[in-house]
């Protein structure tokens, strides 16, 4: 993808993907977006709260979106290998076993065996192997196997498969003051962004949320150029060593700031959530947490959109948040 | 409340209900409708589902709504009294320590701690009792302590109010097909399918649901008068020991029928709506399974509302469910 420039990504691009999306045998579901309506939080700041439950989304997250538009660009019967232990994982297996692709996920050793489990079931080959050799693994399959590499946050057509999603909340909120989207390897809050940015919502300010120890877009701000680190947290969909080259480009472009929350506000957001009748894992509930621990500037009295961008998280790792 | 005739159950005490309930200062929740659009359950009936969500409500369930009516019409500063263990003694607990009112909530000895513990949080007084005696120690505090009993289904107000949730989803959809409601003493179903009906909806067709082991208003319609049970289920919320009356007189009136659902399939649907992303109790899961498990005649092609009536279910209990 090295030579995809932001430019590339115009509307009409977005709007084809969007139509892509919308009617993709996958079942893309356009979420719903409801108010936030709860004052049983420390948040005493007075604004239009919407989230938009891409917890409900079909295999649990946004991810499903790019899948969707990537899986749909490739040739049928293509085979197919990528490297995540998470949430793009399920999307691309789930993908797989619908389009009847051959496909392998590579995956750390560190995964949890029900991951793997998980994606094997819709007929797809997993391959462990030790963090820093993963994209050795992958190399190995595209240069030997013949295999072609999706990759799960670096690339133009999830982008602008993800971009739906920035679509949809338009049509409920056409003008949002304030949109909050959180940040891993940057793909969906760049797809969100551009689609935002680029459907004339110009005073539209739009925020990445990045965990304090996987901070790597907020580097990458500071450094002028997308750059990795040793990134840990318990929201290990928003931990990827790196930023995306081309997600960096379009969120330097579109994006108003990147702010960072902590573990535990992550953790605390995810109870709150719960609390309130919903199941976002970690990953999904940073955008949640930046807003209640007040890290988004001038929120009073304005339409604020926050994403809770998935759900895939267990009853039994649930049990061990706090109350 | 003996004297109460479901003839007293009218459009205008509904109405008059419902402004109430919107403007009390308890913040009742106005909740949202969304659809239903997970295709991943082994169910194969092409309906428009809407579900409400109830689980979101302020105190994490509906009997907040009938609370609101109930505080709102007795004087400030009374002395009140109930017995319950679940989710109405919290709303009762909520509003007592809203309106300031000293409360009382007589309690199973059965009951978990942490439910006690929660109602003394909101310095409402708790006594526990073995379930055969809690009404005599309610009748004692309404003796000996001038108190006074509220009902926590058997009361116009309290049904008067839970009516709001039917006006409310009328607004969204105004003529459902088919309302799927969970039923225990019967006070939301009754208040829900008054609204409906005296609404003008004279085609849709209600539905409670119960659970198989705490049918009682499956037997009253049955023997024609409401009767008790030694109520068992998972559902605990859904197992009180009778029917109540005005609620069995406005079901026999507004209701097309009441459906079954067993515990199994209870604790089913509790996972399914986990994996969608919602926290939802047993009891508020029974309307669920009841469509899922086609319970409910002819709803193909049908507008169906599914109310989910409440989320209070610790992670921990939840960790418990089938996955």
């Amino acid at each position: 993808m090295g030579e995809v420039s932001a430019d590339a990504v115009t509307l009409d691009l977005l709007r084809e993907a969007r139509e892509t999306v919308r009617s993709s045998p996958l079942g893309v579901i356009n979420t719903p977006m409801v108010a936030w309506c709860q004052t049983t939080l420390p948040f005493s700041i007075s604004c239009n709260i919407q989230i938009k439950l891409e917890n409900m989304q079909r295999t649990g997250s946004f991810k499903i979106r790019g899948v969707a538009n990537q899986f749909a660009r490739r040739p049928k019967g293509g085979r197919f290998v990528t490297m995540s232990a998470g949430n793009y994982g399920k999307s691309f297996a789930y993908a797989s076993k619908h389009y009847g692709s051959k496909g392998k996920v590579v995956m750390p050793e560190t995964a949890p065996e029900s991951r793997s489990t998980l994606i094997q079931s819709f007929g797809v080959e997993v391959e462990r192997a030790p963090t820093s050799s993963l994209i050795d693994v992958v190399n190995r399959c595209v240069r030997e196997d013949n295999m072609t590499f999706l990759h799960s946050y670096d690339d133009l057509d999830l982008i602008a498969g993800h971009a739906s999603l920035g679509m949809e909340l338009l049509e409920v909120m056409p003008e949002p003051d304030v949109v909050v989207v959180c940040c891993g390897g940057g793909g969906l809050l760049a797809g969100v962004a551009a689609a935002i940015k680029l459907s004339g919502c110009g005073k539209t300010r739009i925020y990445g949320v990045e965990p304090e120890g996987a901070c790597t877009m907020y580097r990458s701000f500071t450094e002028k150029k997308p750059v990795g680190m040793d990134a840990r947290s318990i929201a290990s969909g928003l931990a990827p060593p790196f930023a995306g080259r081309l997600p960096y480009e379009l969120c330097r472009r579109y994006v108003e700031g990147i702010v960072l929350v902590s573990d535990e506000e992550i953790a605390a957001a995810v109870s709150a959530l719960y609390r309130s009748g919903f199941v976002v894992e970690p990953s999904g509930s940073a955008a949640f947490a930046a807003i209640v621990n007040d890290r988004i500037p001038e929120l009073e009295g304005k339409n604020v959109v926050c994403i809770l961008s998935g759900g895939n998280i267990g009853k039994d790792e649930l049990a061990n948040f706090p109350d």
